[in-house]
C-alpha cells in the first residue's frame, strides 16, 4: 500500500508536467462524442489515435468504462516499482501496469521489472479497477490499471544523458544535442502539437472558409536588390548561384497579377544574419496576399484567422484589435512595437521645461524636433538600486547617445535628483502631478531629439518593467495577449550611413498612404506608407502592406528614390504593366507567434530541430566540411580565412 | 441581335476552357447550401469568396436570383464589343456588362470600350435578366447581365506577348518567361486550385481524423552519406556548408524516436541532378511516419488518405489497391512500376525454346537466369511499320544490350520472322496459342538474362502502346487511375560499377523482410526488404518502408554491407539505442501525383513557378551571378571552368 501511495504521488507529479500532452478528454466514451467547433463552422469528431496500428488504446485514454476489456498498449517504460508494477508512457499519457504475482508469470515479471527505463514495450492485459482509495484523479487513466498477461520488449534503451522528465534541469546545449530525447518531454510535445493544431485551423479558415489557395513558391530563386542577407546556393553553371529568399514577396505579387485572387502559404524563409540570439537561419511565415483589398480588409482577415485558430485554453480573443499610429507608438512607448500590457507611457514635458534655465535643455529645444520626455516607474525607488539606475543611464547613452536624468521621489515626495536645484518647487509639483507620480516612484527625464529621446525612454520602460517583475511586482499579466496594429509608418527612412539618402522603411513594394501622394515628389521623407505591423505583447508578430500596383510609381520608387538597379526587377515591373490588380497582404512570423502563445522563452522551443544561435545543429553537427572534389562540380573553392584580402 | 449571338458563341468557347476554374455551383443561393462531405466527416459551408473586399460578387456567381440587385464587380477586361458591352473575367468566371446607351453615360461607354484588354476594372451596376432567347446555359452567369452605372479603370494593361486564352498556342519557354500571364489561363488556375484543395483534404484526413502532427523539419542540414545530389549552402564559417536534404528521412525517424507517434509534413525537398527532363531541383513530398506500424498499416493509411482527398469529379477510388511483388512486376511488366491499365504482359516461353536448335538461344539458357520471354502487340502489324520495329530493336540493344526478334503474324496467321525457319510448325502453333496471338499481331521474343530480357520487353511494351495510341487504338483509358502497391523489393542491389559490392536498393534505413532475416548474414543479396512503392498508371508516386529500429542492425548494414562512414550518422545510431520504437512511413511525390490526377503532361503544369529542365527560372533569370565581394563572406570563390583540373 505504501508503494501504491508513492506511485500515486509520483504519477501525479509527472502528470502535472505532462498534462499539456493530453490531446483531449481522453476517455474513449468521450472520444466518440460529437463536438461543435464554432456556430458557423464544422461538426467534427476527435481524431482516431489508434487507426492503422495494433494497439487498442493509447496510454492516456483508459478509464473505468474500459474495465474488463482486453487491451494492447505500446509505450515507453517510464517507471518500475520492484516486480510489482510498471508505468507505461506514450505521447498521450501514462498507464499503470500491474505485474501478475503468480509463479507462471515470473518470466514476464522479470522482463518488465528488469528492462531499462525508456525501453519500448508492448503489454497486453485486462483493464481492472484500481483498489478503493487508490484512484488518481489528476491522471487521465487514474481510475484503472492494466493487469499484464503478455509483454514484449520491442527495443531496449541504453543509459540516457538525462532523464525524460520536465522537472530535470538540463542545459540547452545538451537538449539540442539530444533533441530526439528532448522531444519526449511534455513541454516540447505540447508545443509541437499545439503548433500543428493552430496551423491546421489557420488553413481551415483561409482555405475552407474564405477560398484562399495554398500555393508553394520556389525557395531556389535569384538575389533581390539589397539581398545581402540571402544565402547563396552554387549550381553546376559556372559562377551562377540561386538565392534562398527571405520571403515569397515577389512570387505572391506575381500570383496576384496572375489572377489568383487569394493566396496563402505557410512558407519557409531564409535569412543569413550570422549569429543573432533567438534568430534562426530558416523560419516560417504565414504568408497571405489578396487582390482588391485595403488595409482594413487584411486586418479583419488576420483578426478572424487568429480568433478562429486561437487555442480554446488560452481564453477568447477580442477583436477588432486596437490600432495605433507609428507616431503615437514612438511618442508614447518609444518603440514601433509597444507592449501595451502595462502603462508607464512616455509623457511630453517640453512645455514645462521651456523656461528652465539649464543650458543643455535650452540648446536641445532650439534644435529641430527637440523636446523633453519622461517616464514614471511606479514604486521604482523600492526596487531599483542606484547601481542599476546608473547602468540604465549608461546603456541608453551607449545605445542612443541620449542622456537620461533620474528623479527619485522620497517617501515624503521630495525630489532626489541632479535636476532638483534647477527646478522651482512649483515646477516640480506640476511635473509630479503631470506624471501622476507618487512617493517612491522614479521619474526618468530625457531632453533630446524626439525619436532619440523617446527610443531611449522606451528601452528603459521595458528594462524597468523587467526589473520590477524580477522583484515580484506584477506588471504584465502572463496570461494576457495584447494584440495591436501599428499603422501609418513612414514610407522611407534616412539611410543609417548617409542621412541624405533614403531607404525603404519596410520594402520597396509598399504603397504610399493615399493622403500623402502629393508629397511623394516634393518631400518623400514625409510620406506615410500603407504598411501595418501586428504587435503582440511587445513583439512584432506580423507585417504587411498594400502594395504598389502602378508600374511607373514602382519604377520611380526603385530608381529615383532608392537608386536601385531596376534591371534586377524588370520582370516585376513588366508584370505590373500587364493588368496588375490593386493588392495587399501580410506575413505573420509563425515561430514567434506560437512561442508567445505557449509562453516559451525562445522560438527554439517551438521548432522541432532548431539551430543554435551560431547557426549550428548540435545533434548532427551541421554545417559541415564538403570535400574540394564535391565542390568542384559547383565551380567553387574555399578560400581559407588567412588568405582573404579583407576581414569578415 | 447578331452581335449578341456572336458573343454567346464566344463566351461559350471561353467557358469551355475556363470551366475547370469554377470552384463550385456558383449561384449564391447555392453558396449558402450546406453540403455533407462524407458520412462520418464534416458538414461544411462553401467558402466565402467575397469576404474582406469591396466586391459584392465574383464574376462567376450572378444568376437570375440576383436580378434587380446592385452589384460591384472587380475583374479583367476579357472582351469588348464596340461600345455595346464588355465581358469581365476573374478567377471564378465571366460576366457580361452592358454599357448604357444614353448620352449622359458617354464617358463611361468610352472608357470601358476603349480600355485595353486585360485592364483591371471595377464596374458597379444592376443585375438584369438577359433578353428572351439570349441565355447562355454553358456560362455560369449566362442568365443575366449587368447594366453598368459606374466604372473605374484600376490599372491599364500594355500589349501582352500572348492572349489570355487557353486555345492560344504558345511555347513553353514563353509561358515560363511570362508565368504570371500563364497563371491567368484556365488550365493553370484549375491545376493550382485543385492541388491546394487536394492537399487541404490530405491534411484534414491526417490531422483531424487520425491525429497526425504536422512538424516542419530543417532544410539547412548536413550532407548524408552518399549525398552527391545534395545542393550545398556555404556559411560564414570558413569551409563549412549546409546541405539541402533530399527528404526529411532522418528527421522523421528522430521525431518518432522522440515519441511523436504520428508525423506528417508537406515537405519541400531538393535534388541536384543537373539537367533532367521533368525533374525539378526542388519538389514536394507528402511525408508520413508512424510508430508501431506495419506495411499493411501504412498502406491502408495511404489508401484512406487518397480516397478522402480524391477529387469528386475524377470518380470514386476503389481500395484496397492491388499488391504485386517486385519479382512479379519484373516478370510480367519488365519494370518495377507497371502500367496495369493495359495487358500485353511479358510471357515466359523458355520451355518452348528448350529444344530449338539455335546457338544463341541454347547458349543463353545455359547461363544463370537465362530465359526466353515474349510479348504480343495486338494488331501491331497494322500500325507499326518495319522501320519503327527496327528502331525499337535498336533501342533495347543500345539501352539493355538485349537482342529482340520480331514475329509478324500475317493475315493468314503465318509467321514473318527471322525465327520462322528455325521453328517447327507445331512449335509456332503452340507459341501462337500460348501468346493468345491473332493474325496481324506482332510478337517480340527476347532470349537473355531474366531481368535484362524482361526490362527490354517492358520498355518495348510501353513504346508499342504509345505507338498504337498514336494511331488511335484505345489502349489506356485516360480517365482511369490504376493504383498498385509493389512490394518485396530486394534490400540490396549490386553496385552498377562493381557487381561484387552491394548498395541499398532504396535507402540504408529500410528494414529487411522478417522472413529473410536468416539470409542477412549469409546471403544479403537475396534478402527482400520491407519497402513498398505506390504506382499510379505506370508512374512511381510514392515509396516507403518499415525502418530498421535496431541500432546494431543499422550499424551492420551501414558499416559492413554498405561500407559507409558511420560517423556521419552517429547521431541516428545513438538515437536508435535510446528507446526507438518500431516505425515506418512513406513519402508521396506530390507534384507527380497531382500531374497525373489533372492529366498534365509535365509536373511543370502543377507547379506555380517551375524551373526549366536546365534548372533555370526563365522569368527572373535565376540562377544568377553573385559578386566576388558577396561571396567573400562565405569564404568561397568561383573557379572558372577553364582553370579546373578535371571536366564536369
Amino acid at each position: 500500500m505504501a508503494l501504491r501511495s508513492n506511485l500515486k504521488i509520483l504519477t501525479t507529479c509527472m502528470l502535472a508536467v505532462r498534462r499539456p500532452v493530453v490531446l483531449e478528454n481522453s476517455c474513449s466514451t468521450h472520444r466518440k462524442y460529437i463536438r461543435t467547433y464554432t456556430p458557423n463552422l464544422t461538426v467534427q469528431r476527435t481524431a482516431d489515435l489508434n487507426s492503422f496500428v495494433a494497439r487498442t488504446h493509447t496510454c492516456g485514454e483508459l478509464c473505468s468504462a474500459h474495465v474488463g476489456q482486453e487491451v494492447a498498449l505500446y509505450g515507453w517504460l517510464q517507471y518500475q516499482r520492484h516486480d510489482l508494477f510498471v508505468v507505461l508512457r506514450d505521447f498521450h499519457g501514462l498507464t499503470q501496469v500491474i505485474l501478475p504475482q503468480d509463479e507462471k508469470c515470473s518470466q514476464l515479471r522479470k522482463m518488465l521489472s528488469e528492462a531499462s527505463l525508456e525501453s519500448v514495450v508492448v503489454v497486453k492485459g485486462t483493464v481492472i479497477r484500481r483498489p478503493p482509495g487508490q484512484d488518481n484523479p489528476r491522471m487521465s487513466t487514474g481510475e484503472i490499471e492494466v493487469l499484464a498477461k503478455e509483454a514484449h520488449i520491442l527495443n531496449t534503451c541504453k543509459k540516457l544523458p538525462f532523464e525524460i522528465k520536465d522537472a530535470v534541469k538540463k542545459t540547452e546545449a545538451l537538449r539540442m544535442q539530444y533533441r530526439y530525447l528532448d522531444i519526449r518531454s511534455g513541454q516540447l510535445q505540447s508545443n509541437l502539437r499545439l503548433r500543428s493544431k493552430i496551423v491546421m485551423k489557420m488553413r481551415e479558415y483561409l482555405c475552407n472558409l474564405h477560398g484562399f489557395v495554398d500555393v508553394e513558391t520556389p525557395t531556389l530563386f535569384k538575389r533581390t536588390p539589397g539581398g545581402a542577407k540571402e544565402f547563396v546556393v552554387p549550381t553546376r553553371e559556372p559562377g551562377k548561384f540561386y538565392s534562398l529568399p527571405q520571403s515569397p514577396q515577389q512570387f505572391k505579387q506575381l500570383l496576384i497579377i496572375g489572377g489568383l485572387d487569394r493566396y496563402f502559404q505557410i512558407a519557409r524563409c531564409y535569412r543569413d544574419e550570422g549569429s543573432k540570439p533567438d534568430r534562426q537561419p530558416e523560419f516560417t511565415q504565414v504568408d497571405i496576399e489578396m487582390s482588391f483589398v485595403d488595409q482594413a480588409g487584411i486586418q479583419s482577415l488576420v483578426e478572424g484567422m487568429l480568433r478562429f485558430s486561437w487555442p480554446e485554453e488560452k481564453g477568447p480573443l477580442q477583436a477588432p484589435f486596437p490600432v495605433m499610429s507609428y507616431a503615437d507608438a514612438m511618442s508614447s512607448y518609444g518603440v514601433d512595437k509597444p507592449d501595451t500590457r502595462f502603462e508607464m507611457k512616455i509623457q511630453d514635458v517640453t512645455s514645462q521645461f521651456r523656461e528652465v534655465q539649464l543650458g543643455y535643455v535650452q540648446e536641445t529645444l532650439r534644435k529641430p524636433h527637440g523636446c523633453v520626455k519622461a517616464i514614471c516607474i511606479p514604486g521604482g525607488a523600492k526596487f531599483i538600486k542606484r547601481k542599476e539606475l546608473d547602468s540604465m543611464q549608461e546603456l541608453v547613452k551607449q545605445q542612443y547617445n541620449q542622456e537620461v536624468v533620474p528623479v527619485i521621489l522620497r517617501a515624503d515626495s521630495s525630489w532626489k535628483s541632479p535636476l532638483e536645484k534647477f527646478l522651482s518647487a512649483k515646477l516640480k509639483e506640476s511635473l509630479t502631478e503631470a506624471m501622476e507620480a507618487k512617493s517612491e516612484d522614479i521619474l526618468l527625464f530625457a531632453a533630446g531629439e524626439h525619436i532619440r529621446a523617446c527610443s531611449a525612454l522606451g528601452k528603459l520602460r521595458l528594462d524597468a518593467a523587467a526589473q520590477l517583475e524580477e522583484y515580484g511586482v506584477p506588471l504584465r499579466d502572463p496570461t494576457a495577449f495584447h494584440f495591436l496594429w501599428v499603422v501609418d509608418f513612414p514610407l522611407f527612412l534616412p539611410k543609417e550611413d548617409n542621412e541624405l539618402e533614403l531607404e525603404s522603411a519596410h520594402h520597396p513594394f509598399t504603397a504610399p498612404h493615399p493622403e500623402d501622394t502629393a508629397l511623394l515628389h516634393t518631400d518623400p521623407a514625409k510620406v506615410r506608407s500603407q504598411h501595418y505591423d501586428l504587435v503582440l505583447n511587445g513583439s512584432e508578430v506580423g507585417g504587411g502592406s498594400i502594395r504598389i500596383h502602378n508600374s511607373n510609381l514602382q519604377r520611380w520608387v526603385l530608381q529615383d528614390v532608392l537608386k536601385e538597379d531596376v534591371s534586377l526587377l524588370s520582370h516585376l515591373l513588366e508584370a505590373l504593366q500587364s493588368g496588375a490588380p490593386p493588392h495587399g497582404g501580410i506575413a505573420l512570423g509563425l515561430d514567434r507567434l506560437i512561442a508567445i502563445i505557449v509562453g516559451a522563452p525562445s522560438i527554439r522551443d517551438v521548432i522541432a530541430f532548431p539551430k543554435s544561435f551560431r547557426g549550428r545543429d548540435l545533434m548532427s553537427n551541421a554545417p559541415d566540411m564538403v570535400s574540394a572534389e564535391d565542390l568542384q562540380q559547383y565551380h567553387i573553392q574555399v578560400i581559407p580565412p588567412c588568405t582573404e584580402s579583407s576581414g569578415k
